[in-house]
């Protein structure tokens, strides 16, 4: 029992480079894809068709996360899932990622195994390998993921493909990471209520991505920054208007009611029943059209060309910019900047 | 005047993400490789036999670099430097970067674009293309790189192939990063010094990988922790023993003499004139020996088979460990921990 306590209390500045990547490496997935392991300069992955999608994306404690929230595994798989959804937004299958992981000096061995023990959680699933990594010591965790897919002899789904008479569809859920992430940030919950997993530990829709190449999509990405402001992008990249039909999204609006009116009741406790209704309605719409970091998969498709697990959110039309039901979005609906504010 | 003058001074936090990047991109080379550049979720790269290598690095401010002696282009310059020497370590030549950019809010952004101008100026001459990154804000600068490559048809190689009978051979300079960090930490000289370019801007012989890998190289890997060290990688890996011949690196010698010099004269200044030879002698050959990223190449080769720019610098034998000219190293030449002690 005391060697056991002693483990889950050494910290990386206790071990050395070499003994960490010792006990990291057997928690990782081997992978299909995977030619020459983890071990030398390199590692190498089969790109069967002779090309391969690569995309990257850095968690930053404090800014992307917290440690009092997250354990270390709730960062690997939040990190392998926002990697693995821009592999699966270009209509690509996940075959390989690797991690540069910066640790503070006084950080438990044990969070960062619960890394790697995360990074294999998301990995594992669908076939992927972690196949390279670096450590370094530094001042706060960074966690910098670099992700690669096969497309499988797919033509990739890009965002400028949307043409005017196609429809707008989502795969995946909508406003559980912005809900989650408010009720930490308002201390209405603690991490293991379950509201806060869509936060903590998404789970984007990784095997719709090539489902949607597969039927034809004509433009996709993940949504990381929110509804409108990724919708925005697949509208300029491809020159068109995007319609987004909030009534799409019932089943999104009655999961988030009960967290929203949880926080309005906090935030307002004099407000009368009409303006706590009212007040929740508005907080699960912004939740809905600007939480970020779902991770599902916007697209768009010809009519009648939608497969599940995608559902119809809206339509193309020729012109310019994002309304809702028609209408300006307004409101704080602009979602995330990563040097801005929310 | 003005203008340009405010451009100088400005910060990451005075800009948005999407107007640094539309900064950068100009800035970056497309790359031969490249099938779907920056601009979607992900890039599409050519890995046209099949596979791809892939490789990550990190650099961490007052870690791996310091901004007073490393401008942004230095530490641009050096994260390619490093992360394409792994490629070329594996017999292949580099094809494409993907960048992590963490930056304190204070930063200027002139500092980013100077990261984007060395990685550019890494990558250039060997035609890789930087095809993706992400940016975050964060208390210091990090800076993760991967790094890919194309080995066109070649096996790649490994750490383990070294035989008892092979030659040990080496591309590139000895001792020059470690020289230039020792000078600029003693406060001797400011990194306009010639003798720095060493450490701040590395040029790691990439064409060296593959025409060891097409001479049929039985081992090979880029030398970034030390010279013994790393050769201590190929023996473990390859079971076999490798004696290194000091006397191969006179060269290197030579042109580390002055730096180890004026080092030894400020750091004792009563000594005698043989001490002062000795204690030189002493500190050339712990850079030599045990200085890390230079990112040369080490390879070992069967005999009569070394190309250049490689030239011998020792042998393969039935055993185990390092030796130099036939006995154990000793001193402190045990090159680089990340999470220790030089």
């Amino acid at each position: 029992m005391t060697g056991e306590r002693a483990d889950q209390t050494q910290t990386v500045a206790q071990t050395s480079e070499e003994e960490l990547l010792r006990q990291i490496f057997p928690l990782l997935p081997p992978g299909r894809a995977t030619i020459v392991p983890p071990g030398d300069d390199a590692a190498v992955v089969a790109a069967p068709d002779g090309r391969f999608v690569v995309s990257t994306d850095v968690l930053v404690e404090d800014r992307h996360f917290r440690r009092r929230w997250s354990s270390g595994e709730d960062v690997g798989r939040r990190a392998a899932a926002q990697n693995l959804a821009d592999v699966a937004a270009m209509g690509a299958r996940p075959t390989a990622l690797v991690v540069s992981l910066v640790t503070p000096a006084d950080l438990p061995v044990e969070w960062v195994l619960g890394v790697a023990r995360g990074l294999a959680a998301g990995c594992g699933p669908v076939g992927a390998a972690v196949v390279g990594g670096d450590l370094s010591s530094g001042p706060v965790v960074v966690v910098s993921v670099t992700v690669h897919g096969t497309l499988e002899g797919r033509a990739p789904v890009l965002r400028s493909g949307a043409r005017a008479g196609d429809v707008l569809a989502y795969a995946g859920v909508r406003g559980r990471s912005a809900a989650g992430l408010a009720l930490l940030e308002a201390g209405v919950v603690g991490p293991d209520d379950a509201r806060t997993a869509g936060y903590l530990r998404p789970e984007p829709p990784l095997a719709a991505g090539p489902v949607a190449a597969d039927a034809g999509a004509t433009a996709m990405l993940d949504v990381s920054d929110g509804l409108l402001r990724d919708a925005a992008r697949i509208a300029r990249a491809s020159d068109v208007a995007i319609d987004v039909r909030y009534g799409a999204f019932d089943a999104d609006v009655a999961a988030l009611q009960p967290a929203a009116r949880d926080l309005t009741l906090i935030a307002q406790t004099d407000a009368d029943a009409a303006g706590v209704a009212s007040r929740t309605d508005a907080l699960v719409r912004d939740w809905i059209l600007a939480g970020g970091e779902d991770h599902g998969l916007l697209a768009t498709f010809p009519e009648g060309a939608v497969p599940a697990p995608f559902v119809q959110v809206g339509r193309v039309t020729a012109g310019e910019g994002v309304t809702v039901d028609g209408l300006p979005p307004g409101g704080s609906a602009t979602g995330w900047d990563h040097y801005g504010s929310r």
